[in-house]
């Protein structure tokens, strides 16, 4: 039986790939299957073929097929990053240097810096420079092996901006090759303007941003930050509620500096991923395992702001799923790189890597409630397929710092080569 | 005047580079010239020409020279990277997960594993092994902005090993554009067949190693392991005062994971450099001010490793030059990353953006006695230059977990082009 694949990926050293189309919590997400001397086939970008060498002869190659030798390399499913602030203009380095200096985060905003100065810049920008910025950024995120991500709206905080941004996401899921997945995210601050009177721009997002944004299907999610200051429990779970009757899933950014009873108004309103967890209660902890929300840990922004890092074991223990994001934005977490995200959750949560490749796939896909058809190499998936320059799993979390990608393929398409040097 | 360079770089947004031909400690650490609309002219090799733009007249480009637009982009010097045990056989990424699951470093060790893994295997390996893997290494360096880096020999832990390994070193010089600059490091720990006989040992370094590798002119520097249960002070002191006799300049890994006065016995035997010194006292500290002698610090493995940072705040207070290495080495840093290790520094040393760009360039080049003809840029200097996809200093200290390198220049020739994806 032969099935004229259009790629036939051979040669592969290890395939390590968690199995199965639901988020696995506990003693399963440390679950992996590795098969070595592996080969894959691919037709019309879904995955048609995955096995030992030896069985390779059902998948003849035809005239057109293109075989890519893996040489004898680590294969992992395309990388998700499941919590990304991708669409934004402004980048805020002057607020390193006077961090160092000492200078607090209230007086960087006072001084028209901080998430403001960025909102400005964003309702200054036209559609056009969001996409250019963000195009940007997943090149690198592709780069860096990240085939389909999370973004979410919030640097316009009016009606207006809140729809530009949504529309350079979508713009963004059409002309790149990585996938972006939208979410509405109008409660990521209360804007200057609306300073004192924070529900009348509660009722702004209720009344006119989440309808418009359903109605043109322009974002899959909602997200809230339920913090002090920011939105509170019972206003969290107000604009979460109404999101769902709109049709939009809940997320929450929770616990993240305040232990506020995030985590339990996640599980109590169904959210489907819980943000941040800094300081998630037990209790919250619980309360999350039991409705099957998601945790997604964002080890890169407490490694940049110097926070504390989330308890990850104990969730993982407790039988949260545990999935790992860049937090990728302007101010806490600059970066685009999966990978230094990977290297810290095994350094600074003492999570194994079978526990992590899980948190960075399958369990990322289903935050983003695409586990049916990534975060895995098994026949039927979406060919989002990884050749890394490394032999085995370890070797990507100890050899740190570096790009360890050599081929990142999306859909059955090779959209990123990485060559060794050579003299120009 | 026109000079008729090889090549001119053009449209640079800032330059910015330490000036002068020494190792800058205290206030001076942090003086950085900036030169916004800048121009650099190279002539076979050797900066000619800086300055701006509007002095670029000067310099008319012949019909050989070649352009370099910067994109209105930041421009530093190379990075020089003073600290590497470069040349080995043998990854041990199976050591992570041991150590993640609570196995302790000195069970490691008596399954087999730890130095003394890479000392059987790079025992074994080829002269021609050694330089493969010294190649692949020292590519991931220059990609990542690094064009001169030291090598240490040290996993041979016999005549014939050393010199093999210091070998490597001079072909891999002389193979690859990153200038390699040797050290001799037999006494980096004692091998398994003189663990009841240390003093045989240090007598064979001595007697043997040393006046070899110095009559071969194999290397520059001698290093020791100062440490606990390695080499003491007063081994140390005989070992590196024999190395001096010989024409080799000291340095000394010190007080790593022990107080032992290893920042104080550098300054009394005039090392060029003291590396680690994460328990380095107040005393030791100021002994180093005192005999000019560099702190080489190593902020990459105390990450990896979960050690404690070093004090480097304390140190440029009282007048060390500081500089930083990655310490790229199978057990504990395996990263060729110096950008990393420019985050960290950042993050965990509170050191400004200014303090570290000199640490990488001036003073990592002074710590490898290379401060008169690389470290700035500034007429004379050879041309080792990086072309940073970045629009000033602060960016690539905040833009963290990245390669933001988008070109690089050695001895005026491009080595490395980094170009935007595009499809395939
Ligand atoms: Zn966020
Ligand atoms: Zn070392």
């Amino acid at each position: 039986m032969t099935c004229n694949p259009d790629l036939l990926i051979k040669n592969i050293g290890i395939l390590a790939t968690p199995v199965g189309s639901s988020a696995k919590g506990g003693k399963e997400q440390g679950h992996i299957e590795l098969i070595e001397g592996a080969f894959i086939a691919v037709k019309d970008g879904v995955i048609t073929g995955v096995g030992k060498a030896n069985n390779l002869m059902d998948f003849k190659p035809a005239e057109n097929t293109k075989l890519i030798d893996a040489g004898g390399n680590l294969v992992t499913p395309g990388l998700v990053d499941p919590h990304t602030h991708l669409v934004f203009s402004g980048w805020r380095q002057k607020e390193l240097s006077l961090k160092l200096k000492g200078v607090k985060y209230l007086d960087i905003l006072k001084m028209g810096g901080g998430i403001l100065e960025t909102v400005g810049k964003t309702r200054r920008a036209s559609l056009e420079e969001l996409i250019s910025n963000g195009m940007k950024a997943l090149d690198r995120m592709l780069e860096y092996g990240t085939t389909t991500c999370e973004a979410k709206s919030g640097y316009g905080l009016n009606l207006e901006d809140e729809i530009k941004s949504l529309a350079a996401i979508k713009e963004l899921n059409r002309l790149h090759p990585v996938d972006v997945v939208p979410t509405f995210m109008g409660a990521h601050a209360v804007p200057a303007e609306y300073r004192e009177n924070k529900k009348e721009y509660i009722r702004l997002i209720v009344e006119e941003m989440i309808p418009r944004v359903a109605r043109e299907g322009l974002a899959e999610f909602c997200d809230v930050f339920c913090e002090e200051g920011v939105f509170d429990i019972e206003e969290s779970r107000y604009i979460l509620e109404c999101a769902k009757a709109h049709g939009l899933v809940p997320k929450l950014h929770a616990d993240e500096i305040t232990p506020m009873g995030g985590a339990r108004l996640a599980a109590e309103v169904g959210a489907l991923s819980a943000e941040h967890l800094i300081y998630a209660t037990d209790d919250g902890i619980r309360a999350m395992a039991k409705s099957g929300t998601i945790a997604v840990l964002l080890p890169g922004t407490s490694f940049y702001l110097g926070e504390s890092f989330a308890r990850a074991r104990t969730m993982i223990e407790e039988g949260v799923p545990v999935a790992l994001a860049t937090d990728f934005n302007p101010g806490s977490s600059p970066t685009e790189s999966l990978q230094l995200v990977m290297n810290l959750a095994c350094l600074k949560y003492r999570m194994t890597p079978e526990e992590v490749l899980t948190a960075v796939t399958l369990n990322a896909a289903a935050a983003v409630k695409r586990a049916s058809t990534i975060g895995t190499i098994e026949v039927g998936k979406q060919a989002d397929i990884i050749i890394w320059d490394a032999p085995d799993l370890d070797f990507i979390f100890y050899h740190y710092g570096v790009n360890l990608v050599r081929t990142v393929i999306k859909k059955g398409k090779v959209v990123v080569q990485r060559h060794e040097r050579k003299e120009i």
